[in-house]
């Protein structure tokens, strides 16, 4: 594996492009739109997090500069209609929803680590990982004229949120950037998966009045 | 007061943050979100407009950069939460009512100051005030999947367009920026409060028409 | 004609901001609103596009910068409210259908020059291309809170994907800007009015699945 010699933001980077935009063209199939409209929706959900990421932080984005970026989100959508025509059901198959996951902590590790680049509060840390890990997914969603699910889905945001806090957690205590890239991508993918198969829940207000 | 020790811009950005986080979360409780979907919501509406601005202007939010921002947005969450505890339906309350025209006025002035120095146009200064008041409670509404309510309540965004053409006027005008500030936040809040008071209402194009 | 001292940007980008006002403010009145909103909708439909392209690019929006642009937005907003006084249902007259299609073409090519002098990928041309034409639109059907139109009609987006396609092509063949601008236009223009005369569809997934 030579862990030493990997860029951990090359790997993730990669990760996160190929399952987003599997995942965000499953969910367009779903909905029986067009090829154009399936590699439309794939692509926004790959690199539309990212993109909001790099103006946060002032730079161009890197899904414009680089032919291998779009090679990987057109992979994943490949793969995304290959998937549709041999599964049922491809957007709630197990596949899916573990290519989620592990997008999901790919692209909140990215986001942490260009955010620590750009010297930003701890907050900021955690915002553009959250933003990078789900602002693709809540974009596809309000294209698909429906309430982003991040904010109906208990836990799937809060997952992100955990791994942010955790990667700013340890390089404050002086871990290696990819000592706190591992932990992150470990405790969002993990917490994720947990929330799904134990059906966690996060209480409302409702819950906390004092009603009748 | 020592108005002329106080920075108008520090002043302003406190209120409008705490004033739309509250605004924000309240909606959010009226429509049985979790607490973290609470928190989200809030703090997209404080902090949405303000990063929208900053990366208008080519610079990095300042939400991200820091941490005093952030701890004013939890605060209004936080008395969101208070507040839903103790009132009935807290976000018709005149306390929600009157914050939410506040923190318009507070927001439509930062922008337009930190629109004259970055040397926009007088339509920047407008169009960036605007952005920064109504971009929060706009973006909060489309990811609650509806039609962003500045669109269809009269004398919403009107107030902020009026605060930003009448700051532009006082700076054009030879007047200092804290004076210009000032008016600008009068401006505001007073056609809103009267707005709401009165009913305002603008003419439809059907109106103008000459049907039958 | 004098083509050669006649700047391609910024002709297409007044005749883009003119036709797409228009088509914009159109919407906002079949939908009843009132002339404020009118206005928003028309602005946003005219400057969204740009002023992603822009940030995306790393410069301040062009359109808080000149106060040209507005006029020209403002006339594309004043032809419409005139329109549909004299028309009865202006918003899918075979006019509007034309200058939304000319406005496509002139921002598809201001999109695909601004990137080209930004130095981004050829991926990136095309996505800025697209971007550039259609965020306007997609934005306005957004705070209309509708899916944007982009998605379910057919041969729309794909028309800018072509004609972005093809400028980067003559560019890449050594051709010069003006006349890959022209080629660029004239490709989208067609495209999209043969795709709205001959009905023209692009095939779903569901198509190439192998159904019993």
């Amino acid at each position: 594996m030579q862990a030493a010699v990997v860029d951990p933001f090359a790997v993730m980077n990669a990760i996160g492009l190929v399952a987003f935009a599997l995942v965000g063209s499953t969910k367009a199939i779903r909905e029986e739109f067009d090829l154009f409209g399936i590699a439309v929706v794939g692509l926004v959900t790959a690199f539309a997090g990212g993109a909001t990421r790099d103006v946060l932080v002032n730079r161009i984005p890197l899904a414009l500069q680089s032919p291998i970026e779009i090679a990987l989100g057109l992979a994943g959508v490949g793969l995304a209609v290959a998937a549709s025509v041999v599964l049922e059901s491809a957007d709630d198959h197990p596949v899916t929803l573990f290519s989620d996951a592990v997008g999901l902590a790919a692209f909140t590790t990215t986001g942490a680590i260009v955010a620590t680049e750009a010297s930003v509060s701890g907050f900021g840390i955690v915002a553009i990982g959250t933003i990078n890990a789900v602002g693709g997914g809540a974009l596809a969603d309000i294209l698909l004229d429906r309430s982003p699910f991040i904010l109906l889905e208990d836990f799937y945001a809060s997952c992100t949120v955990l791994g942010g806090a955790t990667y700013w957690l340890a390089v404050s205590l002086g871990s290696s950037g990819s000592v706190a890239a591992a932990i992150c991508a470990a405790v969002t993918v993990g917490t994720r998966i947990a929330a799904v198969a134990y059906g966690w829940t996060v209480p409302t207000a409702q819950v906390l009045r004092t009603s009748p």
